[in-house]
This record gives C-alpha cells, sequence and structure tokens, in this order.
C-alpha cells in the first residue's frame, strides 16, 4: 500500500537545556528545519511557558513540525510530518537534532495514510530506538 | 517506564466531505476537541489549500492538536497529543470523529516521553486498526 504522508516521530534526548527554553531559537530552528525538507511554510504558532519550556508547530503546505521542550529534563518531543515526493522529512529531523545537540535520539516513522481498494486509510510503523546521538540519525 | 505524553495517532476514512474542505467549521471542532480534551488553548494556526484540504493545528499548554484533510477522499489524517493527568485526549478524537462522521478510523496511540534512570526518553505504540465506526472509539 502506497502512504500519502511520512511522519517522523522522535524523542531527543540529553539536548541544550538553554537551546530547549528559548523561544525564538526553537522557532528559528524549524521554520528552518521546514525549508531543509524542502516544504511550504503556511502558518507558525509558539508558544513558551513559564518558568520553562516551549511549544510550536509549523504549518507546511505538506502537513506539520511540531516541537515541545522540557529543559529541565534535557528533552524534545518531535514531529515532523511531511507528504509528497519533493520534501525529505529526514532532512528536517538531523537539522533539528543537530541544533539541539541531542545525543540520544529515539525516532520512529509512521506511513500515514495507506489506502485499500476501499477506500479505507490506515498507517503503518517502523521504529528504530537507537541510542549514540546524531551520526544514527544521518546515516538513516 | 512512565510516560510524560500520550499521542494518538489518527486515520479517518469515509468523512463527510463537505465538513473536510470548511476552514473555520474544522478549525471550531479542532478549537472544540481541545476543551473536550480538557486542554488549555495556547495558539493556533489554520490554512485552507486550493482547490480543496485543510492544515490546522491548535497548540495547547498541554502539547497539540493537528489535521490534515483530503475532502476529495474523504481523508482526514489526525494527531492528538496531551501531557499531564488532567487531559483526556480520547475524549477529543471521539469528538473529531463524530463531527466529520468518520465511518472508518485507524488508531494507534503512541506513549511519549517514557524515560529510564539515565534520562533517555522514548516512545511505545500500542496500535488498533479497526473497521467499524464511531462506536470503536467510543468504547476504546
Amino acid at each position: 500500500m502506497k502512504a500519502i504522508g511520512c511522519h517522523i516521530i522522535a524523542e531527543f534526548s540529553h539536548c541544550n537545556p538553554e537551546t530547549l527554553t528559548d523561544l525564538n531559537l526553537i522557532k528559528d530552528i524549524m521554520v528552518k528545519a521546514a525549508l531543509e525538507a524542502k516544504a511550504e511554510i503556511k502558518e507558525t504558532a509558539f508558544h513558551r511557558f513559564t518558568p520553562q519550556g516551549v511549544s510550536g508547530v509549523v504549518v507546511i503546505a505538506e502537513s506539520h513540525l511540531a516541537i515541545h521542550t522540557w529543559p529541565e529534563l534535557g528533552y524534545a518531543a518531535i514531529d515532523i510530518y511531511t507528504c509528497g515526493e519533493t520534501t525529505d522529512p529526514w532532512a528536517a529531523c538531523r537539522f533539528v537534532a543537530d541544533h539541539l545537540e541531542a545525543q540520544d535520539l529515539s525516532i520512529s516513522e509512521v506511513k500515514r495514510g495507506m489506502s485499500n481498494s476501499r477506500g479505507y486509510f490506515s498507517h503503518a510503523f517502523s521504529k528504530t530506538h537507537i541510542t549514540g546521538g546524531l551520526k544514527v540519525v544521518q546515516s538513516a
């Protein structure tokens, strides 16, 4: 079955906590990550929490990128979801991991919108839980 | 391992195509779904495509809700991601399925941000691919 979208779900551990708490920096990283994926940006919505943490989403013509950060834990939850043949969600994933200085990465790829002949859409996961930092993502 | 967040990934098939193409209605459904989940809304970002289709995200204090629609296929891809003990992402899922008149639902729950003693965060899936409409979600 052919999928309409590719959705990367990632937990990044041992990130730079100063980066994770900086709204403008996080927004800049996510917007540039969307461009790295060759996506077309439509809308952005970011919010900084008190005392810390940032949540934000970049709506793209090809779906969305999202981030939620827990600076006190060095942890960020990332979603990179793109549709179509022209985008590269893994390029965005590498870019975000690099700029958050993530040391450990737990990543799964979800094929979204796999259809059968009756017009029923489903999804499928391929899981890649890995420790070891950036090099793993770069060779994915 | 305890998880920080619960992320419902859903593909809804055989939805009402008129609803799927109406930006204001989709936004209204997603905002109300966030409230159904007892989430606190922080930001919204929605976009309507030409000739059809809507993408949008509701950033909540507890993470985000997202939707992407393909009216011509009767298909919508939904993400409902909440953190904390006070929210009910399944209530939001039921609300969206109900208001899109989704007949077939493919749903998985992802536990996000499961940590071990070394501060390494990962995730885990429980998959529930089901045909049969709303009653399945309501009994989940």
